[in-house]
């Protein structure tokens, strides 16, 4: 077996990621994590990323106990996780897997076998449906069936908890995001659609090599004025006028790790000093319900906790609530799973309980809507570390005013 | 509610395919198609590309029956959902979607309702283990909780049979391929290597503006004479050299369709007039094979029938089994579901047993491997009628030999 990784760009973070969940498997109850895929690059489970930049055709088995791992896998998707050098074991089939599953799994005899489903997580709900009935009939008469529980505690704390190399990863891509803010500010003029200038985004996506954060028709968001509709959606047809307010939301993809954040300028009329009183107003607010929110994220704390501190700070100055989460993780994915910043509403499912843990990447971002200006909104990423969260973004607390000719 | 489509590639197709779909229910047993999906763009179902590009956050439901359809979507990821303009009716939530999930079951009381999971079909399977799971346990004490039943057969179809527009597609795509085929077999020297050539046909499809069928990691796989691993493998350092059969596996994605081709070249010695004669009988008997299983493609014959037929005439002709399928459905995924033209190995599960329909898209693909000469293999393209095959690609007959400088 040779050892050279096939993934290039970060080339030691799989082994570290394989570790990391070793060493979380007692804590999480299990003995032993069984990830299940096929046609993988249709139906990805996105926990696969961590580890490697392959695809399996065929129905493929990754077991993992904490001083051992195996990959099952059809002769033809072999080669390249041979290659991979990452699994203690890697073991072919041609026909079918279902003798050679068992055999693994008698060999080791694991009583809790965590696979990847979740109410709750999407994150973590990685097996398709018909996958897990599959493995369900494959175990069937023996005792494996009725040892197979959920993975999803594994799961939040291998996705949420991040390791100092990965913590750095999103430091890049964060950096490099505010620089493609700084030069997409510089080129606005009045007059400019938000498409326009979502297109300027692309183009710095472009030249520095990297993916946009989420699917680029709507990353980045821009709204312009009062008018842009809100949401994840395309940009619009508003153009920049003078005593105007431009909103983005934008995000990208370097070595695999996202960042997520959103920049607020206002366009001062002709001869105007600044942006007019509400503007300002709901501005500071945003910043001081960001900070607040940051002071507040403190290992242990629930997420709905840290959300409502923000959210009540907006509701005691008079604005509604934003109708969303305070935040999410961070990470590979740019909603990353385990956990939310967010109120105990029924679509955020029990992730609101989840407790804030060292070492977590969060965004921040609170929103106001003015009927009259449209979105006043900043989006900060936060690593949370013993005593509060750390900004990994720039944090403007000035409003910026962008002045242009 | 505006019209205008998202999709600006093949603005009918979403449509028409909708109605497809509706017009297959009554056949599949089915009163009511319901697609859901959250964080989409991590968590694809690979359905809902057939009716447009965009993604999902937050718990989204897609509800289909023969005269109506309509889709339940957070706010935030409604927009362009409505602007798009293919449902019936776009119903929005904030908190969270139950008390109108219910509400849009009710009002049309689907005695039977199919969900997108399945054993056999890959890409029938679209819903994750927990998203079922949390649709079970929203439909908790109403009658619809005993009305889930799986979509698959609808799926098989709705996939499998291709409209004229779809095949019109699929036609342009493999017409492309050839051409980069021709392109680069052209550029073949001695010297190159299988990564050299893989990098050619990159270049080919970064100039046509399309992405490869799959992983390019691994599109094209190369295979230069008898050294280079066999599979879905990244190409190899191994040189072409005089005297030395090159084969390659390679399709791409154009207007949203895809296309799956192999080809085999022989260079020959310095002097020597064509290919050894191992290499062409084996050549001549994959050319036999996809003849004889391209006029058995008929509409009503089982998958594993056709598989059969080419594979009895390999092992007649003194070559071992081929470690794979005959073929496999062509469309909107490279692998697309409903059947398979493959053996009844247990890792096909009940494919095989798929009916060959009118309108299905094949690949048909046996292999023969000399243990001297390494992989000697064609891969053509072929629609189904309603009298057998006709081929949507070239299918080189002859041995393609390829003299060198």
């Amino acid at each position: 077996m040779e050892t050279a990784p096939v993934e290039t760009r970060a080339p030691s973070i799989g082994a570290l990621k394989l570790a990391q969940a070793q060493s979380l498997l007692e804590s999480s109850g299990l003995d032993a994590w069984l990830v299940v895929v096929r046609e993988s690059a249709e139906r990805p489970d996105p926990i696969l990323r961590f580890f490697f930049d392959l695809d399996f055709t065929w129905t493929t088995f990754f077991l993992v106990t904490r001083d051992w791992s195996a990959a099952l896998v059809a002769t033809f998707d072999a080669p390249d996780l041979v290659r991979l050098g990452l699994f203690d074991e890697v073991v072919t089939y041609r026909e079918g897997p279902r003798a050679q599953l068992l055999e693994l799994l008698r060999k080791r005899d694991p009583a809790r076998i965590g696979i990847n489903f979740s109410i709750d997580d999407a994150l973590a709900d990685g097996i398709t449906a018909g996958l897990r009935d599959y493995l369900a009939e494959s175990l069937a008469g023996t005792p494996f069936a009725s040892r197979i529980v959920s993975a999803a505690p594994l799961l939040s704390v291998l996705r949420g908890v991040k390791l100092e190399e990965e913590r750095g990863l999103v430091t890049l891509a964060v950096n490099e995001t505010e620089l493609m803010f700084d030069r997409v500010r510089d080129r606005i003029r009045v007059g400019q659609t938000a498409r326009q200038i979502a297109g300027e985004f692309h183009v710095e996506a472009a030249r520095g090599g990297v993916r946009t954060a989420w699917p680029k028709h709507h990353c980045p968001t821009v709204t312009v004025g009062a008018k842009s509709p809100i949401g994840h959606v395309g940009p619009s047809e508003e153009p920049v006028t003078l005593n105007c307010a431009v909103h983005v939301d934008f995000g990208i993809i370097l070595n695999g790790y996202c960042s997520d954040l959103q920049r607020f300028w206002y366009v001062p009329p002709a001869g105007g000093s600044g942006a007019p009183e509400p503007v300002r107003r709901a501005y500071q607010t945003i910043v001081d319900a960001i900070d607040l929110a940051a002071r507040s994220l403190i290992p242990g704390a629930l997420g709905w906790e840290d959300d409502e501190k923000a959210r009540k700070l907006l509701l005691s100055r008079g604005y509604p609530e934003y109708p969303h989460a305070l935040g999410h993780h961070l990470g590979r994915a740019v909603h990353d799973g385990g956990g939310v910043l967010g109120p105990r509403w029924e679509r955020y499912g029990r992730e609101p309980f989840e407790p804030v843990r060292v070492g977590n990447v969060f965004t921040l971002e609170p929103s106001i809507h003015l009927e009259e200006h449209g979105l006043i909104s900043l989006e900060e990423d936060v690593v949370v570390g013993p005593k509060g969260a750390e900004f990994l973004s720039r944090f403007p607390r000035e409003l910026p005013i962008l002045r242009l000719p």
